[in-house]
Order: structure tokens, then sequence, then C-alpha cells
């Protein structure tokens, strides 16, 4: 069978790179076009991360191949829908609003922006948790008259507080979370990114925009997809944050306290989280981990350099679940969650997969 | 007039080192004697403090101050509360349940110890905020047959939550406080405190004991003594934190969810915080600051190494005043206190500056 | 006596605050005009450094004078030199040749930019090394016909260097040098400077330009001005460096290995550093040190985080003086100099009060 | 071929949990006993690393192998050499000194220690510089009556050294060298090892006895086995280092300066490192890289935390090769090697594949 022929917009920052390594040796999904800025273009992938200063711009763990870096970069303006099957950006949201609904008319685009996650008829989709709401792209190509889609994923705190609760809205009811993130710096990026003179010795205790995106898409991923298929009704849960910044490389640690439907006892929410396997169509994709949750017994974990990479950073890692004594039917845990694994790249690759699997990308 | 001669015990540790530097050109207590483990006795105190690699272990910002690296350091068994009018303890808990009450039969100890705070006849005090609790020393020196007391300061993380509560309960009424604290280093004390390995690119979930402190301290610090002075109605506040580590090196933030009595606007709940000035007895005395709590309006304040030292390591600064959404009357914040200034040493200073000028050395 | 009136040109960014800090309070210098890019021109200047986040971009840990912050910043373009008797100058090199030379045609100009020191008739002064240099000043004015003249201050990484060659330059001569520094992040500023995802964890083993500026700029500094002092001949010491970034705030390390003119032991090397009370005209200004270099005997010192500050970071601290057995009269030792005070905003306002001490100002 | 048996002494310490992880999946040697202190002795491995806070104390990156696990501990003193063919030894000098010649006298010991390093029987090899020393042990074995032997590894600050000398010794001859150290925390493992409070925002210039072990080991290793083999001639290089610490997890970085025996050019010395291929016999074992040395290009490469895992740690990664212009012939560079695995643990299981391709282990 051939392989899905895909474009990536945005590979030259360090979110585009994550994309590269993540489709590194896909087994369906071939990169076969990459876009950045005018700046970029006509130049080979591996010149234009070359610096003035001879350094070659390429920041993610895993080795860049050579088959991506003798690859020509296009403009993003200059991308032809039609010489691609599917389509992942790593732009920024100004750009994504310009450049992901044009390529939308013609192919699914799988996007790490935020620009469209919050429009009605975009799903914001974290497979194990919500893959009833992909239909919902039908809905979708109806109203804006286009033969692909634009499915965004959510930001990457979202992403681990949704997973966790998940589980216990499933088994318990989920009725108010209040939650402290502790993030890693590679969410900022490096444009500029966090400065070092900031965060060392220190903790930032603002991310602007951040905890608005974490209250509302934790709603919309835990909402049910309407009958018809035309709206996602949101959950009901109160959502509360405070996210802070700290000197970590990478995996968002958030504290949860989260008051629950019904009674129930620490032996049973823990049970909850370690026996959750998720959407059945989301399991055994070539992205997926064995397991969405690992629970943790150390009471000293998580933590996120020594977790954060479970499962090849596709897993939630959870411990220290307590009874919380305040909140109705309250409990806190502690949890980690790879940013840039699950909580990006990766976690929009496995959307991509999971709309294959649902028969969707056609 | 005499200055009030002081003996330290638990000279050497580094909470030690910080009553020392507390306590240089002190108004009118003077350090007259210092203990430490037997290892250290009769050395004088910068010999005591050196290694085998040839370092001296002064660990605090401040410089030894001469007079002090000459004195004399005896074994804490062989120290005669008749040489002293006060003691400051900076010993471990073990230890502080041997020699604390060996002292207080004769003079008042204030120690940063925690082996004495749960007792019922034993005040918890934070001066701006629970002064009138200091007359129940008169109850254990009856029960106890003492001429002097003891006086524990709380645990380093409860006082900045319970000097921001404070003014929220005075005006508000405070009925339920969820708070993630991210810890500096310096808390851990150094034997080993934090191993480096462990602290960077990293975050530490857990803290043995520090929760359950917090939650119970708060409450004795808000609640009331009983008519008659024999006893404290712990605060009806309930309280759940999660307590965990990160890598900075003095300075306390945490993340408050607090539930108000009654309902109230932003910039109300910012007013009872910016305009509470505490007890009336505990304003002007050497260690206090001119304000207890400094408001900052910047969103991306209070951050530990900007704003530790605001007044000398001695005032909580809070910022991000927000609701919570989630909380009834709830509101939101973030807080940094100085662990080991208002926190510790200084903080045992000033509650003995407080009771000296409520008349209660005598 | 009046002050003298100072512009302080580049008054927004890190180097800029630091002159303001430096300059608060000093005995006969008055800042009098802040100027800064067109883009700031006509705010106040807390308002320019307020950042679209609502953030006050304030950096340096002192305190933002009241004065300072209710001072009208404008372009460097509009200053005017008639208004002022002095400027200091803490922009980018490429902004210094614009706007130094055309202030300097009426009045001194003390520069941290590095755009002028490589000039012939320019002077690099550290004041207790090279005072003898600045009437080169008179050469610069007859040359150019200009009434003022360009100082700029050394590279912040040869400032702590050429303090401790020269006692023992003085006292042994130096042959040849070779030395490794462990550079602070502060060094780099702030747009961006150096991003936290690549220093957490890391050593980044190359500066841009860094090791080519010790190099030649020791030379200079320690050389002799010609009879007749129209040109320095440069010292003849070779010089050799890596200079690499750690995780470091503030505060330069430098391991250097030494080859002196002729034989010495460990005690004489040792006692060279100690003794050394540098040019006698740079002693007792307002911003000198009691003492330029400190010498310590603990094994693990100098530390940068525990010895940046000593005298104000105005002093280098020097440890580890041991025989090297590699170079011929050899000798290795380790120090420490704050990149920003002494290497940077205090060194420039240091090289002003000389040369006034000297009468070079009118 | 059955697999030799082997037993790791020391093997809950840092040190030791990385000999477990190197010799996890082992093609020809097999883990079939541990032992550690007496406070161990009887429990199973996973219960011997449990603390009273139940926590795992786990520390390497690689998974706890689950048979490892399982497996009973016994004390150092209880091993039986019979019951092994080879021992790996990670305790600490003073124990070693007991405990290695006790099994020496049977079976061969391979050893992290430097309790014997010095002593003029015992080789210290690093395999593909100077496999030749190895029939030392003949010798070793003749002197002392054994039928084992120890072999112990350098210092991990002088794989790195050595490797990188090696190949300019064999092109050009190496007269000199001078070398600046900036280690990883990990070297001073876990007891306390480095504490956080003294290495944030730090660098601490002092590493006891690190100096003189480089110094004299490198001499060593890049010295000559005598004709007979009965002992080794030291090579005559002069060796001068600073060793300092810095806030870095793993990955030693050394800026060195060397004086060569002739006249080189940088493309000169650059194919020197990047071609060499080490001793034949060193080649192909299963911890052999397939390249001892990469040489990179980017300028601001070695850097620990993108370059310690190259061939999974067993790689020294070398840049920025340039002229000294100080030293005769001479030249500086960086390296990084990692300093837990070539540098330990991995570097003496391959010590034990060399020799016993060499037919020395019968």
């Amino acid at each position: 069978m051939a392989k899905l022929r895909a474009v990536l917009i945005g590979a030259t920052g360090l979110a585009g790179q994550q994309f590269i390594a993540g489709l590194q040796n896909h087994p369906f999904i071939e990169l076969t076009g990459l876009a950045a800025s005018p700046r970029s273009a006509g130049k080979s992938y591996v010149d234009a991360l070359r610096t003035a200063n001879g350094m070659t711009a390429w920041f993610v763990p895993e080795a860049l191949p050579a088959s991506v870096a003798r690859m020509p970069v296009v403009s993003g303006d200059a991308v032809q829908a039609k010489d691609y099957d599917i389509a992942f950006s790593a732009v920024e949201a100004d750009v994504a609003r310009e450049i992901e609904p044009r390529l939308a008319k013609d192919i699914p685009v799988f996007s790490a922006a935020s620009a469209f996650r919050y429009e009605a008829d975009v799903p914001l989709i974290i497979p194990p948790v919500n893959s009833a709401h992909a239909p919902l792209v039908r809905e979708q190509q109806r109203r804006r008259g286009w033969k692909g889609f634009i499915v965004p994923i959510p930001n990457c705190t979202t992403t681990g507080l949704a997973v966790t609760l998940a589980p216990l809205a499933e088994r318990f009811g989920v009725k108010a979370v209040l939650m402290t993130s502790l993030q890693a710096m590679s969410g900022a990026g490096r444009s500029p990114g966090v400065i070092g003179l900031d965060i060392l010795d220190n903790v930032v205790p603002y991310i602007p925009k951040e905890e608005g995106k974490v209250e509302v898409e934790t709603k919309k991923i835990l909402g049910a997809l309407q009958a018809g298929g035309t709206a996602i009704d949101s959950h009901g849960v109160k959502v509360s944050c405070t996210c802070t910044r700290v000197a970590v490389m990478e995996g968002h640690t958030e504290a949860v306290f989260v008051s629950l439907g019904k009674k129930a006892t620490v032996d049973e929410v823990s049970a909850a989280l370690r026996e959750w396997r998720g959407d059945e169509v989301a399991r055994g994709l070539p992205s997926s981990p064995p397991n969405w949750i690992e629970l943790l017994e150390d009471p000293f974990r998580p933590q996120p350099r020594l977790d954060r990479d479970t499962h090849g950073g596709m897993a939630t890692t959870v411990g220290r679940v307590r009874e919380d004594g305040v909140l109705e039917n309250g409990f806190k845990y502690v949890l980690v969650s790879h940013n840039t694994k699950m909580g990006a790249a990766k976690g929009a690759i496995l959307v991509a997969e999971l709309m294959r699997a649902q028969g969707l990308l056609g």
C-alpha cells in the first residue's frame, strides 16, 4: 500500500523538528514536503537550519534523518495541496489562520497551532479520550465546503489533565478541577522561548493565555458530540488553573485537585486510572503507547526528568493519589505529561493515525 | 539597658547559621553562647565549621561575624540555662525533644524545630497574625511547672500561607484552601539536603510530612485562644496541599485557591491583602518589615529570585489575584515567602521580639 | 560643586539598567538624560520598560529609582552633547559606531561597547592596572579634532584576567597565559541572550568573537603608553583562551595557567596578588573597592555565586594558586570577576571617576 | 558457549547500578551474583534499594531489569570467588583495598575504584589506547601469587583526555597538556554527592584529589609496557589540570591545550582525531562504539547534554580544534566524555571484553 504523502508546514522551528522526529520510519505516513518561511525557501532543510554563526539549529534529541536533511524547503505559500494526502502544521497561530484553511480545502490538516481550536465545527482530539468527536469533521466539511478539514490538538498542558480526568469522568463523574502546573521550558519554543536569566533559580508564575486555554479545552474534550454530529456539548466540569514555568527542559508536571461525582476510595480512584484503556479504536495505533496512564507507587514520583519519556513520551504518569479532604468527594494527584511528545507533534500524528483507522481521511 | 543574653543550640547547621546572621547587631539580643554536637565542643566556632577538606562550611550569604567566629562552642548538653536569658533552637526534632524542655524549665526557648508544635499548651506564633496566642505560654508554664517555655515557629511553608490568609479571614472569612507549593532547596538543609542529581531539570512532587504539617498548623495559627487562655480552638478552615520541590535556592512559591466566607471582588480581595497591617503589637519590632504583605501588579510576579528578599525576606509577596470560578466565593493567587528568613530563624527572632513587647519574657 | 550631567544612551537594555543602578546616589555624577531606540522615545523610562504582557522589564537586582522611572526617554539621535558634561554608552557595537563619535566631538563618552576598543588612539582602561594609558585621549582629540573622546572598557572576560595578571607582570613579568573561562549568562544580555533550553544541564563551549577579544585586549591593557603619549605598545605576553558558557547568572570564572618571567614560589605569587594595591590614582575613587584582588584560602573558592559580589562586585577574587609544572615558571589559579559590575557599567563609571581625578575630563 | 558468571560488588550504589545497566543482555557475561554492605545482605536487590521513605533508590535512566530486581544480595565478605568467573567492583577505595585482593587470588577483578591504579604491576587500560598494557597482569599474578588479577579503570576525567591524546601522540607526539575540566555532578555519586544548594547558579573550582589523578594516570596510560612485560614506562608528557564542577547531570567537558612533538596544521590535527581507529583488538567488542572519537564541525559543539550519549556514551566527542599560539606546536580543543558510561562501568566492562579477546581471562 502506498504511504500517505505528508507535507509539514513550519518545518524549521522546534515544533516542526518534533514532527520530523515523530514521522521518522512511520509505517504509513511519509514526509514528502517541507515548508517554512520565505527566508528558508529554496534551501535544503539542513541549510535552512544553519545560522550565521555556523551552527546547525537542530534542537530535538533525535538525530536529523539524512534523507530529511537533503530535502528542499519551500515557502508555505507555495505548498500545493494536490501534491499531498495530508498536512501537518507547526506554525504560529497567526500564520495558521492563513495557510491551514487554504490546504484544508483539499486535504486534512493536523495542527499543533491554537488558531482553530475553539471553533464550533472543529474537534479537539486526544485519541483515547474522545475519538467519538472525530466525525465532527464531516460537519466542518459540509459547512465550509472543504474536501479536507482542520483538526488541531489541544494545548500541551490540557493533554495530561484531560487524559487523567477521562477515566475518572467515566467511572465516577467529575464536577470540578483545580490544577497548578509546573511547566517545562520547551513548551515556550525558542523564539526566544524562556531566557536562561529568567528561569535559573526561579519560578515564573504566569504563562500568558495558558490558563484560559486549559479551562476551555478540558470541557470541550470531555464533552459529547451531539446526536447528528454537528456540534460538541461541553462537559459541565468546572476548571480553574494556575500555570507556572519552572527550570525543567521537557515534561509538564501538574498538581491536580478533583471533585468527583460520587463517593470513592483512594483504591478505587487508583484502579480507575490504572485500568483505563481508553477508546478501543485508539489502541494499537503506531504511536499509541501500551498504556495511556502509568500509575506509580513510589511517593516521590512522577518526576519530569525520570518519567517524561515513559512509553516514548506518549504515556501520562500519575502518582500521589490521595483524598483531598476539602472538595466534595475530593481527591488529589500529581501527573507528568511530555509536552512535546504526547502534547505536541506526536500527539498530532496520533490523531492522523486515529482518523485513518476511523476511515475519516478519505 | 542590658541586652538579653541568648544561647543558640544547633549553631553549626544551616538553620543555626541563619540565626547568627539574623542576630547580628540586634538592638536588644546578644548572642553569648553557642552550642552544637559534642563533635564541635571545645572548638572555636570557625574551627567547628572547618571540614576535612579545608573548607569553612559557612553557607548563608551574610558574612560570618568576626566576633562569632572566635566564640567557643559547647556541647548542647553542657548549656546551663542560668547563664542566659533566652535560648534559640535550630536542632533537629529528636534533639529538640531532649534539650528544649531542659532549658525551658528556666528560660524561654524559641525554636525552629517541629517537636512541640502540635502540643495543646504550645502556641505557634506568626507575630502579625496571632500575637493573641502568646499568653498560652502561661498555661504551659503552669501545667509543666516551668519558669521558661517553648515557642516554636511554624513550618516555613505554613508561614506564607497563613500570612496571606489572615487578612482574608478577618475581612471575608475563609472556608477552604487548596494549595500547591513549589519549594526551595534551602528548606531541606544540607545533611544531605536536596542532591543536585535529583533536582536539576526536575521537580520532586513529594516532601515527606510537609503537607500534613501545613494543614494542621494553618488551622492552629488562624484559631482563637479560648477565654481563660488555656487552649487554642483551631480555625474551621479546611486545608489541602500538594508540596513539591523545585530547583530554586531560597523562597517558597505557593499557588493558592481559597474559598471565602462571603462574596467579594478581585479588587476587594486585593485591597484586603494590600491594606493589611497585622496585629498592632507586631508593628515596628526590630525584625518587622514596613509591610507584611506586598501586592505586586506585574502579572509575572511574584518570582522567588526577584521577590524573596523583599524587606529583608520578612515580607510575603503576592500577585495574580483572580477569581477562581470553581470554589464558592473562590479566588486564587500566588505568593512567595522567604523560607529561611520569615519562615525560619528571623521568624523565631521576631517572635522573641514580640513576646518581649508583650511582657511575656519575664 | 555642581555634579557632572550625564546622558545614558542605550538606557533600556540590561547594560543600560546596570548603569542606572551604578549611578544611583553617585557623589559627583548625575544622570540627567536617558536615550534609547526611537520606539521608546517620548515615553517615561518606566513606560518604555513595559512590555505588551504588562511586565516591567527591569532586570537588575537593585530597585529602579523612582526619579529615573519618571524621566523622559529620547531617541539616541536626538541627544545634544551641549546638554551634558559626559555620556555613558550601553548600546550595541553597530549603534555605537554611529552615535559615540557624534557625541565625542564635544564630550567624553565612556562606553561598554566594543566598537572603538581596537583603534590605535583609543585607550582601554582598567583604572588600577593602566591609568597611565588615559592621556592617550589627548592624541585621540588631536587626531580627530574632537573636544571630547571615547574611552571604552574592555570585554568583561578580559577584565578579571588583566586585573590578576597586573601584579604578576609587575613583580615577575608574564610571558604566556592560557585561560579557560566559564562565563555567566548575563554577559549575553537579553535579546535573546542565552536561551534556557540551551544552557540547563549543559555547557556551551563557544562564545563568538570572545576569545579573540580577550587575547588582543589583554596585551593592550598590559602594554605601555609610548613616550610622547601617541600610541600604546602592546605587552609581549602570549594569550590563548577557550571561552565557554555555563548555567550561572552572574560572575565569570576563569581557570588561568600563566608562565612568569622569572622563578617564583606559590607563596610569592600569592603575596603578589594579595598585596597589590594598583595604581595610586585609582584608589579611593567612589566606585573603587577597598581591595582590587581578594585572595581566598579556602580551596573550594572562588565560586561565582558566593564571591561575585565581593566589594560590590568590584573586586576580583582569586584562589587555588598552585605551581603548574608544565609551563616555564608556571603557575595556575582560578578567578571570579563580576561581569556586569567591574566588567561592565560600574567599570565604565570607575573610568570616568579616574579620568576626572586625572584632570582629563575638562 | 557458557557465559562468564560475574559477581558485582558494590551493587546498590550509583556506580553499581551503572554496571547492572551495562551488563543487561550482554552476549557473554551474565550477572549471577550481587554483593553490597551487610545492611543489604539477605534482601532481594529491589528491597535493598528501598528507602525508609518508600522510594526505590534506582538512579540510572535505564529500567531496573526484573531479573536483577529479584536477585538476592549478599554481603561483600560472603562472596566466594569459586562461584564466579569474573568480578566487577563498584565499591569505594577503602573497601576495594580489602575485598578486591581477596577475590583476585582466584578470579579477574575489573574495578572502578582507585585503590590499585597506581601500583607498578597494575595496568590502567582504555582498550583502544593501550591494550598492549594488558599482559602486565601476568607479572601481577607472578608477583602476588594470584590466579586472578585486578585491573582498574582510570578516573573518569582521565579517560576522555587520554582517548583524544592517543591519536595525537601516535601521529605527532605530545609534549605537554594543560586542561581545565567542567565536570558533571554524577561523577560525585550520591552519598551525598553534589548538594543542590552548592551547585545551582554556581561553579565549584575544586574536586579533591582529582587533578593529581589525571596527571599521573594520563602518563601511565600513554606509556609503554617494558620489554619483558614487567612494568610500564610512563609517557614523558607533562600534564597540568584544573578540575571544576558545574551544574550538569552527566558528561565531563574538558578544554584542552596541547603542545605537539612536531609542527602540524589544524587540518592535520583534525584528521588525526577523525581517522583514529585505536588498537585493532579493541574494535568490534560488544561495548565498543563504531568510532572512538567523533569530531564535530559545529563550533558550538561538543556540549555535554547534546553529545554525551554519542554511541551509547562510549565515544568521545571533540570540537573547536584550533591553533593555540602560545605553546610550541600548540593546539586547543574541547571534548565531552560520558563520565558514567565510557568513564565508569561500561568502560570496565569493555576492559573485560578486551582481555577476553586477548586470551588473558583464563
